[in-house]
Protein backbone atom coordinates (compact mmCIF):
# COMPACT_ATOMS: atom_id res chain seq x y z
CA UNK A 1 0.00 0.00 0.00
CA UNK A 2 2.96 2.68 0.54
CA UNK A 3 3.43 2.15 -3.31
CA UNK A 4 -0.19 4.30 -3.98
CA UNK A 5 -0.71 8.09 -2.91
CA UNK A 6 -3.39 9.40 -0.58
CA UNK A 7 -4.97 11.05 -3.49
CA UNK A 8 -4.41 7.93 -5.83
CA UNK A 9 -6.05 5.33 -3.01
CA UNK A 10 -8.88 7.16 -2.27
CA UNK A 11 -9.91 6.96 -6.16
CA UNK A 12 -9.09 3.16 -6.16
CA UNK A 13 -11.70 2.91 -3.27
CA UNK A 14 -14.48 4.48 -5.45
CA UNK A 15 -13.67 1.14 -7.69
CA UNK A 16 -10.44 -0.66 -7.78
CA UNK A 17 -8.42 -1.35 -10.96
CA UNK A 18 -7.07 -5.67 -10.76
CA UNK A 19 -4.90 -4.51 -13.87
CA UNK A 20 -3.02 -2.21 -11.34
CA UNK A 21 -0.48 -4.02 -9.72
CA UNK A 22 -1.21 -2.72 -5.88
CA UNK A 23 -4.82 -2.02 -5.71
CA UNK A 24 -5.88 -4.56 -3.00
CA UNK A 25 -8.92 -5.88 -5.32
CA UNK A 26 -5.63 -7.74 -6.62
CA UNK A 27 -5.31 -9.36 -3.89
CA UNK A 28 -9.10 -10.45 -3.39
CA UNK A 29 -9.08 -11.87 -7.08
CA UNK A 30 -6.12 -13.94 -6.20
CA UNK A 31 -8.06 -15.47 -2.80
CA UNK A 32 -11.31 -15.87 -5.09
CA UNK A 33 -9.98 -17.09 -8.27
CA UNK A 34 -6.84 -19.56 -6.34
CA UNK A 35 -7.31 -23.03 -7.36
CA UNK A 36 -9.43 -24.18 -4.24
CA UNK A 37 -11.22 -20.61 -3.54
CA UNK A 38 -12.97 -20.97 -6.57
CA UNK A 39 -14.07 -24.98 -5.93
CA UNK A 40 -14.93 -24.03 -2.33
CA UNK A 41 -16.89 -21.16 -3.24
CA UNK A 42 -18.98 -23.69 -5.97
CA UNK A 43 -19.64 -25.91 -3.00
CA UNK A 44 -20.93 -23.25 -0.76
CA UNK A 45 -23.07 -21.90 -3.15
CA UNK A 46 -25.18 -25.20 -2.49
CA UNK A 47 -25.37 -24.39 0.92
CA UNK A 48 -24.48 -24.52 4.34
CA UNK A 49 -21.23 -27.70 4.64
CA UNK A 50 -19.24 -29.16 7.56
CA UNK A 51 -15.20 -29.12 6.68
CA UNK A 52 -15.60 -33.07 6.26
CA UNK A 53 -18.23 -32.73 3.78
CA UNK A 54 -16.69 -30.00 1.76
CA UNK A 55 -13.20 -32.30 1.86
CA UNK A 56 -15.32 -34.87 0.28
CA UNK A 57 -17.03 -32.65 -2.59
CA UNK A 58 -13.99 -31.07 -3.40
CA UNK A 59 -12.06 -33.72 -5.50
CA UNK A 60 -7.63 -33.80 -4.37
CA UNK A 61 -8.10 -30.92 -1.84
CA UNK A 62 -5.49 -31.79 1.41
CA UNK A 63 -7.03 -30.69 4.78
CA UNK A 64 -3.96 -28.08 4.93
CA UNK A 65 -5.65 -26.51 2.37
CA UNK A 66 -8.55 -26.64 2.39
CA UNK A 67 -8.66 -24.80 6.31
CA UNK A 68 -6.31 -22.04 4.85
CA UNK A 69 -8.66 -21.29 1.78
CA UNK A 70 -11.93 -20.86 4.11
CA UNK A 71 -9.70 -18.91 6.38
CA UNK A 72 -8.65 -16.58 3.72
CA UNK A 73 -12.18 -16.39 2.60
CA UNK A 74 -13.57 -15.87 5.53
CA UNK A 75 -11.50 -13.03 6.53
CA UNK A 76 -12.42 -11.58 3.23
CA UNK A 77 -15.92 -11.51 4.47
CA UNK A 78 -17.49 -14.00 1.85
CA UNK A 79 -17.50 -17.08 4.18
CA UNK A 80 -19.63 -17.17 7.84
CA UNK A 81 -17.91 -20.03 10.19
CA UNK A 82 -20.22 -20.79 12.64
CA UNK A 83 -18.42 -23.32 16.01
CA UNK A 84 -20.97 -25.05 17.52
CA UNK A 85 -19.63 -25.91 21.39
CA UNK A 86 -20.29 -29.00 21.48
CA UNK A 87 -17.85 -31.97 21.53
CA UNK A 88 -16.15 -33.42 19.13
CA UNK A 89 -16.18 -29.91 17.93
CA UNK A 90 -18.93 -28.98 14.82
CA UNK A 91 -17.88 -26.82 12.75
CA UNK A 92 -20.54 -25.46 9.41
CA UNK A 93 -19.13 -22.54 7.29
CA UNK A 94 -21.79 -20.90 4.75
CA UNK A 95 -21.94 -18.19 2.26
CA UNK A 96 -22.25 -14.53 3.73
CA UNK A 97 -24.57 -12.33 1.31
CA UNK A 98 -21.06 -10.72 -0.10
CA UNK A 99 -20.16 -14.34 -0.76
CA UNK A 100 -22.72 -15.52 -2.44
CA UNK A 101 -22.61 -12.68 -4.55
CA UNK A 102 -18.80 -13.58 -6.03
CA UNK A 103 -20.33 -16.98 -5.72
CA UNK A 104 -22.99 -16.27 -8.37
CA UNK A 105 -20.15 -15.11 -10.55
CA UNK A 106 -17.33 -17.67 -10.31
CA UNK A 107 -20.49 -20.21 -10.86
CA UNK A 108 -21.08 -18.63 -13.76
CA UNK A 109 -17.32 -18.99 -15.10
CA UNK A 110 -17.11 -22.81 -14.49
CA UNK A 111 -20.59 -23.33 -15.85
CA UNK A 112 -19.14 -22.07 -19.04
CA UNK A 113 -16.34 -24.15 -18.82
CA UNK A 114 -18.25 -27.04 -17.81
CA UNK A 115 -20.39 -26.72 -20.30
CA UNK A 116 -17.98 -25.51 -23.61
CA UNK A 117 -15.42 -28.44 -22.61
CA UNK A 118 -15.76 -30.48 -25.50
CA UNK A 119 -15.29 -27.50 -27.41
CA UNK A 120 -12.21 -26.32 -25.69
CA UNK A 121 -10.68 -29.56 -26.04
CA UNK A 122 -11.40 -29.85 -29.93
CA UNK A 123 -9.91 -26.63 -30.10
CA UNK A 124 -6.22 -27.52 -27.74
CA UNK A 125 -6.88 -30.86 -30.64
CA UNK A 126 -6.27 -28.72 -33.74
CA UNK A 127 -3.32 -26.34 -31.97
CA UNK A 128 -0.26 -26.84 -34.18
CA UNK A 129 2.61 -28.52 -31.99
CA UNK A 130 4.91 -25.97 -30.63
CA UNK A 131 8.55 -26.30 -31.69
CA UNK B 1 -6.85 -39.43 -17.55
CA UNK B 2 -6.07 -42.48 -16.90
CA UNK B 3 -7.66 -42.55 -13.71
CA UNK B 4 -11.26 -42.03 -15.53
CA UNK B 5 -12.82 -44.83 -16.94
CA UNK B 6 -14.03 -44.71 -19.85
CA UNK B 7 -17.81 -44.78 -19.76
CA UNK B 8 -17.17 -42.03 -17.65
CA UNK B 9 -14.38 -39.71 -19.57
CA UNK B 10 -17.67 -40.18 -22.06
CA UNK B 11 -19.80 -38.33 -19.42
CA UNK B 12 -17.30 -35.96 -18.29
CA UNK B 13 -17.06 -34.84 -22.18
CA UNK B 14 -21.15 -34.12 -22.53
CA UNK B 15 -20.31 -31.38 -19.46
CA UNK B 16 -17.19 -31.26 -17.71
CA UNK B 17 -17.09 -30.71 -13.58
CA UNK B 18 -14.55 -28.71 -12.58
CA UNK B 19 -14.79 -30.21 -8.68
CA UNK B 20 -13.88 -33.81 -10.27
CA UNK B 21 -10.04 -33.49 -9.68
CA UNK B 22 -9.28 -35.62 -12.98
CA UNK B 23 -11.83 -33.76 -15.05
CA UNK B 24 -9.80 -31.56 -18.04
CA UNK B 25 -12.00 -28.77 -17.02
CA UNK B 26 -10.01 -28.42 -13.99
CA UNK B 27 -6.77 -27.63 -15.70
CA UNK B 28 -8.69 -25.24 -17.99
CA UNK B 29 -9.80 -23.63 -14.99
CA UNK B 30 -6.78 -23.23 -13.65
CA UNK B 31 -5.27 -21.75 -17.01
CA UNK B 32 -8.15 -18.84 -17.41
CA UNK B 33 -7.72 -17.97 -13.44
CA UNK B 34 -4.39 -18.27 -12.77
CA UNK B 35 -3.31 -14.59 -11.31
CA UNK B 36 -1.74 -13.36 -15.32
CA UNK B 37 -4.53 -15.77 -17.14
CA UNK B 38 -6.93 -13.32 -15.73
CA UNK B 39 -5.38 -10.27 -16.34
CA UNK B 40 -4.62 -10.97 -19.94
CA UNK B 41 -7.89 -12.23 -20.77
CA UNK B 42 -9.29 -8.69 -19.22
CA UNK B 43 -7.04 -6.96 -21.44
CA UNK B 44 -7.57 -8.71 -24.44
CA UNK B 45 -11.02 -7.82 -23.89
CA UNK B 46 -10.75 -4.23 -24.98
CA UNK B 47 -8.92 -5.61 -28.47
CA UNK B 48 -5.71 -7.21 -29.98
CA UNK B 49 -2.58 -6.05 -28.63
CA UNK B 50 1.19 -6.52 -28.97
CA UNK B 51 2.97 -7.99 -26.27
CA UNK B 52 4.85 -4.96 -25.20
CA UNK B 53 1.20 -3.14 -25.00
CA UNK B 54 0.29 -6.07 -22.83
CA UNK B 55 3.18 -5.88 -21.02
CA UNK B 56 2.07 -2.55 -20.24
CA UNK B 57 -1.14 -2.81 -19.19
CA UNK B 58 -0.74 -5.73 -16.86
CA UNK B 59 0.71 -4.05 -13.80
CA UNK B 60 3.42 -6.39 -12.52
CA UNK B 61 3.77 -8.92 -15.29
CA UNK B 62 6.80 -10.20 -16.36
CA UNK B 63 7.88 -11.25 -19.87
CA UNK B 64 8.39 -14.62 -19.09
CA UNK B 65 5.25 -15.09 -17.25
CA UNK B 66 3.59 -13.35 -19.93
CA UNK B 67 4.68 -14.98 -23.10
CA UNK B 68 3.86 -18.43 -20.75
CA UNK B 69 0.71 -17.58 -19.88
CA UNK B 70 -0.06 -16.32 -23.66
CA UNK B 71 1.08 -19.95 -25.34
CA UNK B 72 -1.36 -21.47 -22.41
CA UNK B 73 -4.60 -19.97 -23.23
CA UNK B 74 -3.22 -19.84 -27.15
CA UNK B 75 -3.27 -23.65 -26.35
CA UNK B 76 -6.78 -23.71 -25.03
CA UNK B 77 -7.92 -21.76 -28.14
CA UNK B 78 -8.94 -19.09 -26.18
CA UNK B 79 -6.12 -16.43 -28.23
CA UNK B 80 -4.92 -15.84 -31.85
CA UNK B 81 -0.80 -15.18 -32.03
CA UNK B 82 -1.04 -13.59 -35.62
CA UNK B 83 3.14 -13.31 -36.17
CA UNK B 84 3.73 -10.74 -39.37
CA UNK B 85 6.87 -11.58 -41.06
CA UNK B 86 8.63 -8.25 -40.95
CA UNK B 87 11.77 -6.94 -39.31
CA UNK B 88 11.46 -6.37 -36.48
CA UNK B 89 9.28 -8.96 -35.50
CA UNK B 90 5.48 -7.91 -35.32
CA UNK B 91 3.38 -10.15 -33.16
CA UNK B 92 -0.47 -9.36 -32.47
CA UNK B 93 -2.56 -11.04 -29.85
CA UNK B 94 -6.63 -11.18 -29.88
CA UNK B 95 -9.49 -13.55 -28.49
CA UNK B 96 -10.65 -15.93 -30.63
CA UNK B 97 -14.61 -16.42 -30.36
CA UNK B 98 -13.87 -19.11 -27.72
CA UNK B 99 -11.82 -16.76 -25.80
CA UNK B 100 -14.24 -13.75 -26.12
CA UNK B 101 -16.63 -16.06 -24.30
CA UNK B 102 -14.98 -17.11 -21.12
CA UNK B 103 -13.31 -13.36 -21.43
CA UNK B 104 -16.99 -11.86 -20.83
CA UNK B 105 -17.52 -14.36 -17.63
CA UNK B 106 -14.20 -13.39 -16.72
CA UNK B 107 -14.80 -9.44 -17.04
CA UNK B 108 -18.17 -9.98 -15.11
CA UNK B 109 -16.01 -11.39 -11.73
CA UNK B 110 -13.24 -8.96 -11.99
CA UNK B 111 -16.40 -6.26 -12.68
CA UNK B 112 -17.62 -7.29 -9.08
CA UNK B 113 -14.53 -7.11 -7.26
CA UNK B 114 -13.87 -3.87 -8.20
CA UNK B 115 -17.29 -2.13 -7.65
CA UNK B 116 -17.73 -4.40 -4.42
CA UNK B 117 -13.63 -3.43 -2.91
CA UNK B 118 -14.81 -0.70 -0.64
CA UNK B 119 -18.00 -3.31 0.87
CA UNK B 120 -14.92 -5.89 0.67
CA UNK B 121 -12.31 -3.97 2.71
CA UNK B 122 -14.79 -2.80 5.36
CA UNK B 123 -15.96 -6.48 5.62
CA UNK B 124 -12.43 -7.57 6.34
CA UNK B 125 -11.44 -4.47 8.88
CA UNK B 126 -14.78 -5.93 10.76
CA UNK B 127 -13.15 -9.67 11.36
CA UNK B 128 -12.00 -10.52 14.27
CA UNK B 129 -8.02 -11.03 14.62
CA UNK B 130 -7.49 -15.04 14.52
CA UNK B 131 -5.40 -16.36 17.17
Amino acid sequence: MAEIETGKLAGVMRRGDVLAAQCPSRKILMHVTSQWGILVLMALMEGTHRFSELRRKIGGVSEKMLAQTLQQLEQDGFILRVSYPVVPPHVEYSLTPLGDGIGRHVEALTDWIEHNLPTIVEAQAKQPARQ
